[in-house]
Protein backbone atom coordinates (compact mmCIF):
# COMPACT_ATOMS: atom_id res chain seq x y z
CA UNK A 1 0.00 0.00 0.00
CA UNK A 2 1.54 3.09 -1.03
CA UNK A 3 0.15 6.70 -0.24
CA UNK A 4 1.16 8.95 -2.35
CA UNK A 5 -0.06 11.84 0.07
CA UNK A 6 2.85 11.02 2.36
CA UNK A 7 5.69 11.23 -0.13
CA UNK A 8 4.30 14.95 -0.15
CA UNK A 9 5.57 15.54 3.08
CA UNK A 10 8.85 15.32 2.99
CA UNK A 11 10.38 18.43 2.76
CA UNK A 12 12.63 19.81 -0.83
CA UNK A 13 13.76 22.84 -2.12
CA UNK A 14 13.64 24.57 -5.47
CA UNK A 15 16.86 25.26 -7.16
CA UNK A 16 18.60 25.62 -11.14
CA UNK A 17 21.27 23.20 -11.54
CA UNK A 18 23.19 25.24 -13.89
CA UNK A 19 25.84 23.70 -16.21
CA UNK A 20 28.23 24.75 -19.14
CA UNK A 21 30.50 27.47 -20.42
CA UNK A 22 29.71 31.06 -21.73
CA UNK A 23 28.50 29.62 -25.40
CA UNK A 24 26.98 26.63 -24.39
CA UNK A 25 25.01 26.93 -20.88
CA UNK A 26 21.88 25.26 -19.94
CA UNK A 27 19.96 24.44 -16.38
CA UNK A 28 17.08 22.69 -14.86
CA UNK A 29 14.71 23.16 -11.92
CA UNK A 30 15.39 20.65 -9.48
CA UNK A 31 13.81 19.75 -6.01
CA UNK A 32 16.91 17.31 -5.31
CA UNK A 33 20.02 18.79 -4.41
CA UNK A 34 21.47 18.07 -0.41
CA UNK A 35 24.65 18.14 1.60
CA UNK A 36 26.20 14.76 1.67
CA UNK A 37 28.88 14.75 3.31
CA UNK A 38 30.60 17.67 5.80
CA UNK A 39 34.46 17.56 5.09
CA UNK A 40 34.73 17.75 2.24
CA UNK A 41 31.12 19.24 2.04
CA UNK A 42 30.24 17.35 -0.82
CA UNK A 43 26.23 17.41 -2.54
CA UNK A 44 24.10 15.59 -4.46
CA UNK A 45 22.05 16.46 -7.77
CA UNK A 46 19.72 13.94 -9.27
CA UNK A 47 19.04 14.71 -12.92
CA UNK A 48 16.89 12.69 -15.19
CA UNK A 49 19.02 10.89 -17.84
CA UNK A 50 16.87 12.61 -20.47
CA UNK A 51 17.36 16.42 -18.99
CA UNK A 52 19.56 18.12 -21.97
CA UNK A 53 21.50 19.41 -18.57
CA UNK A 54 22.57 15.65 -17.49
CA UNK A 55 24.91 15.39 -20.68
CA UNK A 56 26.47 18.87 -20.22
CA UNK A 57 27.25 18.18 -16.55
CA UNK A 58 28.89 14.76 -17.80
CA UNK A 59 31.05 17.24 -20.16
CA UNK A 60 31.70 20.16 -18.32
CA UNK A 61 32.79 18.09 -14.61
CA UNK A 62 31.10 20.60 -12.80
CA UNK A 63 27.68 22.42 -11.71
CA UNK A 64 26.23 25.49 -10.17
CA UNK A 65 22.99 25.72 -8.05
CA UNK A 66 20.69 28.51 -7.95
CA UNK A 67 19.02 28.71 -4.65
CA UNK A 68 15.70 29.96 -5.59
CA UNK A 69 13.34 32.53 -3.26
CA UNK A 70 9.91 32.16 -2.52
CA UNK A 71 8.77 34.74 -4.58
CA UNK A 72 10.49 32.95 -7.49
CA UNK A 73 8.30 34.10 -10.99
CA UNK A 74 6.23 31.87 -13.10
CA UNK A 75 8.03 32.65 -15.99
CA UNK A 76 11.61 31.48 -14.17
CA UNK A 77 9.65 27.88 -12.92
CA UNK A 78 8.08 27.77 -17.10
CA UNK A 79 11.84 28.82 -18.47
CA UNK A 80 13.80 26.18 -16.56
CA UNK A 81 10.95 23.62 -15.59
CA UNK A 82 9.25 23.09 -18.32
CA UNK A 83 11.10 23.46 -21.50
CA UNK A 84 14.37 22.02 -23.14
CA UNK A 85 17.21 23.63 -23.75
CA UNK A 86 17.74 21.95 -27.12
CA UNK A 87 15.05 23.53 -28.42
CA UNK A 88 16.05 27.08 -27.54
CA UNK A 89 18.80 28.66 -25.23
CA UNK A 90 17.46 29.08 -21.48
CA UNK A 91 20.54 31.45 -20.82
CA UNK A 92 20.08 34.26 -22.94
CA UNK A 93 18.71 37.38 -21.35
CA UNK A 94 19.27 35.76 -17.80
CA UNK A 95 21.06 37.34 -15.23
CA UNK A 96 24.64 35.31 -15.21
CA UNK A 97 27.92 35.37 -13.26
CA UNK A 98 30.26 32.37 -14.04
CA UNK A 99 32.05 30.69 -12.18
CA UNK A 100 34.99 29.76 -11.12
CA UNK A 101 35.31 26.20 -13.15
CA UNK A 102 33.75 28.73 -16.00
CA UNK A 103 29.97 27.15 -15.76
CA UNK A 104 27.24 29.69 -15.64
CA UNK A 105 25.25 29.99 -12.37
CA UNK A 106 21.63 32.04 -12.51
CA UNK A 107 21.32 35.06 -10.62
CA UNK A 108 17.56 35.88 -11.24
CA UNK A 109 15.38 35.32 -8.43
CA UNK A 110 17.97 33.62 -6.59
CA UNK A 111 19.40 34.02 -3.01
CA UNK A 112 22.18 32.11 -2.78
CA UNK A 113 24.45 30.35 -5.39
CA UNK A 114 26.83 26.70 -4.85
CA UNK A 115 29.41 25.90 -7.11
CA UNK A 116 30.70 22.37 -7.15
CA UNK A 117 32.99 20.04 -9.13
CA UNK A 118 32.02 16.85 -10.34
CA UNK A 119 33.32 14.09 -8.01
CA UNK A 120 31.38 11.19 -9.46
CA UNK A 121 28.18 9.94 -11.16
CA UNK A 122 25.89 7.39 -9.72
CA UNK A 123 23.35 5.85 -12.02
CA UNK A 124 19.94 4.94 -10.20
CA UNK A 125 17.69 4.03 -13.33
CA UNK A 126 15.82 6.85 -15.07
CA UNK A 127 18.05 9.44 -13.35
CA UNK A 128 21.94 10.10 -12.43
CA UNK A 129 22.97 11.62 -9.12
CA UNK A 130 26.15 14.16 -9.52
CA UNK A 131 28.30 14.22 -6.20
CA UNK A 132 29.89 17.20 -6.27
CA UNK A 133 32.46 18.94 -3.95
CA UNK A 134 32.07 22.39 -3.02
CA UNK A 135 34.12 24.88 -4.68
CA UNK A 136 32.09 28.32 -3.84
CA UNK A 137 29.24 29.01 -1.65
CA UNK A 138 27.99 32.86 -1.66
CA UNK A 139 24.80 34.36 -0.03
CA UNK A 140 22.93 36.65 -2.50
CA UNK A 141 20.14 38.57 -0.47
CA UNK A 142 20.08 37.46 2.89
CA UNK A 143 16.35 39.26 3.53
CA UNK A 144 14.47 36.62 1.55
CA UNK A 145 13.02 33.16 1.97
CA UNK A 146 13.99 30.06 0.20
CA UNK A 147 11.56 28.07 -2.15
CA UNK A 148 10.00 25.41 -1.07
CA UNK A 149 8.50 22.43 -2.70
CA UNK A 150 5.15 22.22 -0.80
CA UNK A 151 5.06 26.41 -0.58
CA UNK A 152 5.33 25.71 -5.12
CA UNK A 153 2.66 22.94 -4.66
CA UNK A 154 0.22 24.53 -1.91
CA UNK A 155 -0.19 28.62 -2.97
CA UNK A 156 1.86 28.36 -6.13
CA UNK A 157 -0.22 25.26 -7.30
CA UNK A 158 2.74 23.93 -9.20
CA UNK A 159 3.19 20.42 -9.78
CA UNK A 160 6.65 18.64 -10.70
CA UNK A 161 8.00 18.19 -14.66
CA UNK A 162 7.93 15.53 -16.51
CA UNK A 163 11.21 14.69 -15.88
CA UNK A 164 11.38 15.05 -12.06
CA UNK A 165 11.71 12.18 -9.45
CA UNK A 166 7.99 13.04 -7.94
CA UNK A 167 6.65 13.51 -11.30
CA UNK A 168 2.95 11.77 -11.06
CA UNK A 169 1.23 10.83 -14.38
CA UNK A 170 -1.99 13.28 -14.43
CA UNK A 171 -3.57 9.99 -15.65
CA UNK A 172 -3.63 8.77 -12.16
CA UNK A 173 -5.08 12.34 -10.91
CA UNK A 174 -8.62 12.30 -10.20
CA UNK A 175 -9.54 15.34 -12.59
CA UNK A 176 -12.86 16.14 -9.92
CA UNK A 177 -15.15 18.27 -12.24
CA UNK A 178 -16.80 21.97 -11.17
CA UNK A 179 -19.90 22.70 -11.28
CA UNK A 180 -21.67 25.32 -13.30
CA UNK A 181 -21.10 27.13 -16.57
CA UNK A 182 -17.48 27.95 -16.47
CA UNK A 183 -14.89 25.76 -15.93
CA UNK A 184 -11.51 25.87 -15.06
CA UNK A 185 -8.20 24.49 -16.11
CA UNK A 186 -4.86 22.92 -15.23
CA UNK A 187 -1.88 23.42 -17.10
CA UNK A 188 -0.08 19.85 -15.55
CA UNK A 189 3.14 20.94 -16.57
CA UNK A 190 3.61 24.01 -14.27
CA UNK A 191 -0.26 24.53 -12.66
CA UNK A 192 -1.09 27.59 -14.05
CA UNK A 193 -4.91 27.71 -14.13
CA UNK A 194 -7.20 28.92 -17.13
CA UNK A 195 -10.35 30.28 -15.80
CA UNK A 196 -12.79 30.68 -18.24
CA UNK A 197 -14.86 33.11 -15.82
CA UNK A 198 -11.97 35.78 -15.93
CA UNK A 199 -11.02 35.00 -19.18
CA UNK A 200 -14.39 35.11 -20.45
CA UNK A 201 -12.94 32.94 -23.28
CA UNK A 202 -14.42 29.14 -23.33
CA UNK A 203 -11.42 27.06 -23.01
CA UNK A 204 -12.58 24.60 -25.80
CA UNK A 205 -12.77 27.69 -28.15
CA UNK A 206 -8.94 28.78 -27.57
CA UNK A 207 -7.30 27.86 -31.03
CA UNK A 208 -5.12 24.50 -30.68
CA UNK A 209 -2.16 26.43 -31.39
CA UNK A 210 -2.72 28.59 -27.86
CA UNK A 211 0.24 27.63 -25.49
CA UNK A 212 0.31 28.27 -21.72
CA UNK A 213 0.89 31.60 -21.12
CA UNK A 214 3.61 31.11 -17.80
CA UNK A 215 5.82 27.94 -19.49
CA UNK A 216 4.67 27.36 -23.16
CA UNK A 217 3.40 24.39 -22.51
CA UNK A 218 0.69 23.34 -24.97
CA UNK A 219 -3.27 22.80 -24.49
CA UNK A 220 -3.26 19.07 -24.44
CA UNK A 221 -1.36 19.73 -21.54
CA UNK A 222 -3.98 21.51 -19.91
CA UNK A 223 -6.76 19.31 -17.23
CA UNK A 224 -10.28 20.53 -16.29
CA UNK A 225 -10.14 20.85 -12.86
CA UNK B 1 35.64 31.42 -0.98
CA UNK B 2 32.56 29.62 0.74
CA UNK B 3 29.87 31.16 2.55
CA UNK B 4 28.23 28.48 5.00
CA UNK B 5 25.07 30.91 5.57
CA UNK B 6 24.59 30.03 1.85
CA UNK B 7 24.54 26.34 2.66
CA UNK B 8 21.73 26.69 5.64
CA UNK B 9 20.04 28.51 2.22
CA UNK B 10 18.82 24.89 1.33
CA UNK B 11 15.66 23.25 2.28
CA UNK B 12 15.36 19.78 4.29
CA UNK B 13 13.23 17.76 6.26
CA UNK B 14 14.04 16.21 9.36
CA UNK B 15 13.26 12.70 9.68
CA UNK B 16 14.29 9.26 11.44
CA UNK B 17 15.72 6.71 9.91
CA UNK B 18 15.32 2.95 11.50
CA UNK B 19 16.19 -0.46 11.02
CA UNK B 20 16.75 -3.48 11.88
CA UNK B 21 13.86 -6.14 14.00
CA UNK B 22 11.94 -6.59 16.69
CA UNK B 23 14.72 -7.53 18.83
CA UNK B 24 17.46 -5.20 17.97
CA UNK B 25 16.09 -1.93 16.39
CA UNK B 26 17.59 1.51 16.08
CA UNK B 27 17.20 4.74 14.22
CA UNK B 28 19.11 8.30 13.73
CA UNK B 29 17.67 11.70 13.10
CA UNK B 30 18.51 12.63 8.91
CA UNK B 31 18.03 15.17 7.00
CA UNK B 32 18.64 14.19 4.24
CA UNK B 33 16.19 11.82 2.57
CA UNK B 34 14.60 12.63 -1.02
CA UNK B 35 13.21 10.83 -3.86
CA UNK B 36 15.44 10.17 -6.81
CA UNK B 37 13.60 8.21 -9.37
CA UNK B 38 9.34 8.21 -9.96
CA UNK B 39 9.21 4.94 -12.00
CA UNK B 40 9.98 2.62 -9.36
CA UNK B 41 9.39 5.37 -6.90
CA UNK B 42 13.24 4.93 -4.97
CA UNK B 43 14.57 6.77 -2.00
CA UNK B 44 18.09 8.01 -0.90
CA UNK B 45 19.14 8.42 2.73
CA UNK B 46 22.13 9.72 3.40
CA UNK B 47 24.04 7.99 7.05
CA UNK B 48 27.27 8.50 8.66
CA UNK B 49 29.32 5.49 8.37
CA UNK B 50 30.16 5.51 12.44
CA UNK B 51 26.16 5.53 12.83
CA UNK B 52 25.11 2.78 14.71
CA UNK B 53 22.22 2.48 12.49
CA UNK B 54 24.61 2.04 9.08
CA UNK B 55 25.16 -1.52 10.04
CA UNK B 56 22.09 -2.03 10.61
CA UNK B 57 20.63 -1.15 7.47
CA UNK B 58 23.13 -3.05 5.39
CA UNK B 59 22.14 -6.03 7.59
CA UNK B 60 18.89 -5.68 7.55
CA UNK B 61 18.68 -4.76 3.94
CA UNK B 62 15.55 -2.18 4.71
CA UNK B 63 14.89 0.88 5.98
CA UNK B 64 11.94 3.29 7.18
CA UNK B 65 11.91 6.73 7.34
CA UNK B 66 9.32 8.85 9.57
CA UNK B 67 8.93 12.21 8.81
CA UNK B 68 8.49 14.39 11.75
CA UNK B 69 5.76 16.77 12.48
CA UNK B 70 6.44 20.23 13.04
CA UNK B 71 6.58 20.03 16.90
CA UNK B 72 8.28 17.27 17.61
CA UNK B 73 9.58 17.03 21.13
CA UNK B 74 13.23 17.65 22.16
CA UNK B 75 13.06 14.17 23.83
CA UNK B 76 12.52 12.74 20.69
CA UNK B 77 15.29 14.72 19.00
CA UNK B 78 17.45 14.38 21.66
CA UNK B 79 16.99 10.16 21.89
CA UNK B 80 17.08 9.78 17.95
CA UNK B 81 19.72 12.70 17.08
CA UNK B 82 22.02 13.23 19.49
CA UNK B 83 22.61 9.62 21.38
CA UNK B 84 23.81 6.27 20.22
CA UNK B 85 22.17 3.19 20.64
CA UNK B 86 25.31 1.40 21.22
CA UNK B 87 24.52 2.44 24.57
CA UNK B 88 20.69 1.75 24.82
CA UNK B 89 17.92 0.19 23.67
CA UNK B 90 16.54 3.84 21.41
CA UNK B 91 13.28 1.56 20.38
CA UNK B 92 12.10 0.89 23.91
CA UNK B 93 9.08 2.62 25.16
CA UNK B 94 8.72 3.86 21.92
CA UNK B 95 5.69 3.69 19.54
CA UNK B 96 6.60 1.44 17.13
CA UNK B 97 4.52 -0.39 13.82
CA UNK B 98 6.64 -3.32 12.29
CA UNK B 99 6.86 -3.04 8.46
CA UNK B 100 6.56 -5.57 5.62
CA UNK B 101 9.99 -6.22 5.66
CA UNK B 102 9.70 -6.75 9.76
CA UNK B 103 12.52 -3.70 10.37
CA UNK B 104 10.64 -0.77 13.05
CA UNK B 105 8.99 2.39 11.89
CA UNK B 106 8.73 5.01 14.47
CA UNK B 107 5.14 6.77 15.06
CA UNK B 108 6.16 9.30 17.91
CA UNK B 109 6.00 12.93 16.66
CA UNK B 110 5.54 11.05 12.97
CA UNK B 111 3.16 12.06 10.22
CA UNK B 112 3.91 9.74 7.52
CA UNK B 113 6.22 7.14 7.20
CA UNK B 114 7.82 5.39 4.58
CA UNK B 115 9.35 1.79 4.01
CA UNK B 116 11.99 0.65 1.43
CA UNK B 117 14.24 -2.30 0.86
CA UNK B 118 17.82 -1.81 0.04
CA UNK B 119 18.68 -1.69 -3.26
CA UNK B 120 22.06 -0.02 -3.47
CA UNK B 121 25.15 1.21 -1.12
CA UNK B 122 27.01 4.12 -2.57
CA UNK B 123 30.13 5.45 -0.68
CA UNK B 124 30.73 9.12 -0.74
CA UNK B 125 33.69 9.45 1.83
CA UNK B 126 32.34 9.40 5.59
CA UNK B 127 29.01 9.19 4.64
CA UNK B 128 26.88 5.89 2.80
CA UNK B 129 24.27 7.12 0.59
CA UNK B 130 21.54 3.96 1.01
CA UNK B 131 19.40 3.73 -2.27
CA UNK B 132 16.06 1.66 -1.29
CA UNK B 133 12.47 1.16 -3.38
CA UNK B 134 9.46 2.07 -1.85
CA UNK B 135 7.06 -0.83 -0.70
CA UNK B 136 4.98 0.75 1.64
CA UNK B 137 4.03 5.06 2.57
CA UNK B 138 1.47 6.01 4.74
CA UNK B 139 -0.21 8.89 6.06
CA UNK B 140 -0.68 9.11 10.13
CA UNK B 141 -1.94 12.51 10.62
CA UNK B 142 -3.02 14.51 7.42
CA UNK B 143 -3.73 18.16 9.74
CA UNK B 144 -0.09 18.59 10.78
CA UNK B 145 3.09 19.98 8.94
CA UNK B 146 6.37 18.47 8.48
CA UNK B 147 9.23 19.69 10.51
CA UNK B 148 11.44 21.59 8.03
CA UNK B 149 15.58 22.18 8.82
CA UNK B 150 15.11 25.65 8.90
CA UNK B 151 12.19 25.60 11.59
CA UNK B 152 14.49 23.37 14.14
CA UNK B 153 17.43 25.58 13.53
CA UNK B 154 15.59 29.14 13.71
CA UNK B 155 12.33 28.51 16.06
CA UNK B 156 14.07 25.44 18.14
CA UNK B 157 17.66 26.79 18.16
CA UNK B 158 18.85 23.34 17.03
CA UNK B 159 22.24 22.17 15.49
CA UNK B 160 23.25 19.17 13.62
CA UNK B 161 24.73 16.18 15.35
CA UNK B 162 28.18 15.37 14.76
CA UNK B 163 27.67 12.80 12.22
CA UNK B 164 25.26 14.73 9.97
CA UNK B 165 26.14 16.07 6.43
CA UNK B 166 25.31 19.37 7.83
CA UNK B 167 27.53 19.79 11.07
CA UNK B 168 29.55 22.57 11.26
CA UNK B 169 32.51 22.48 14.22
CA UNK B 170 32.07 24.64 17.00
CA UNK B 171 35.23 25.90 17.33
CA UNK B 172 34.05 27.62 14.28
CA UNK B 173 30.94 29.44 15.70
CA UNK B 174 31.75 32.75 16.76
CA UNK B 175 30.65 33.12 20.57
CA UNK B 176 29.18 36.33 20.93
CA UNK B 177 29.06 36.93 24.94
CA UNK B 178 25.57 38.51 26.30
CA UNK B 179 26.01 41.76 28.24
CA UNK B 180 24.49 41.64 32.23
CA UNK B 181 24.71 39.00 35.14
CA UNK B 182 23.03 36.36 34.10
CA UNK B 183 24.14 34.55 31.51
CA UNK B 184 22.79 31.83 28.52
CA UNK B 185 24.26 28.50 27.38
CA UNK B 186 23.45 26.22 24.62
CA UNK B 187 23.58 22.90 24.10
CA UNK B 188 26.15 22.36 20.76
CA UNK B 189 24.55 19.04 20.27
CA UNK B 190 21.00 20.30 20.85
CA UNK B 191 20.39 23.33 20.74
CA UNK B 192 18.77 23.46 24.36
CA UNK B 193 19.56 27.07 26.05
CA UNK B 194 20.31 26.99 29.64
CA UNK B 195 18.83 30.03 31.20
CA UNK B 196 20.81 30.71 34.51
CA UNK B 197 18.17 33.50 35.03
CA UNK B 198 15.19 31.07 34.89
CA UNK B 199 17.01 28.37 36.49
CA UNK B 200 18.40 30.86 39.18
CA UNK B 201 21.61 28.49 39.28
CA UNK B 202 24.77 29.36 37.94
CA UNK B 203 25.72 27.50 35.04
CA UNK B 204 29.56 27.01 36.14
CA UNK B 205 27.80 25.98 39.85
CA UNK B 206 26.21 22.85 38.15
CA UNK B 207 28.02 19.50 38.79
CA UNK B 208 30.27 18.28 36.28
CA UNK B 209 28.06 15.43 35.81
CA UNK B 210 25.24 17.12 35.15
CA UNK B 211 23.57 16.53 31.42
CA UNK B 212 21.29 18.27 28.73
CA UNK B 213 17.64 18.02 29.82
CA UNK B 214 17.05 17.55 26.53
CA UNK B 215 19.53 15.25 24.94
CA UNK B 216 21.76 14.10 27.03
CA UNK B 217 24.80 15.55 25.97
CA UNK B 218 27.77 16.59 28.66
CA UNK B 219 28.03 20.02 29.93
CA UNK B 220 31.34 20.24 28.61
CA UNK B 221 29.41 20.43 25.42
CA UNK B 222 27.36 23.55 26.49
CA UNK B 223 28.74 26.81 24.66
CA UNK B 224 27.77 30.34 26.28
CA UNK B 225 25.43 32.71 23.93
Amino acid sequence: MIDIEALFRITYGLFIVSSGDKNHGNGFISNTVFQVTAEPPQFVVCCNKNNFTAGIIEKSRAFSVSILEKDTTPEILGRFGFQSGRDFNKMEGMEIRYGQTGIPVVLNNSIAFLECTLVSTVDVGSHLMFVGELVQAALLDNTKEPLTYLYYRQVKKGSAPKNAPTYIDKSKLEASKAAGTYKKYKCTSCGYIYDEEKENVKFSELPESWICPACGSEKSDFIEV
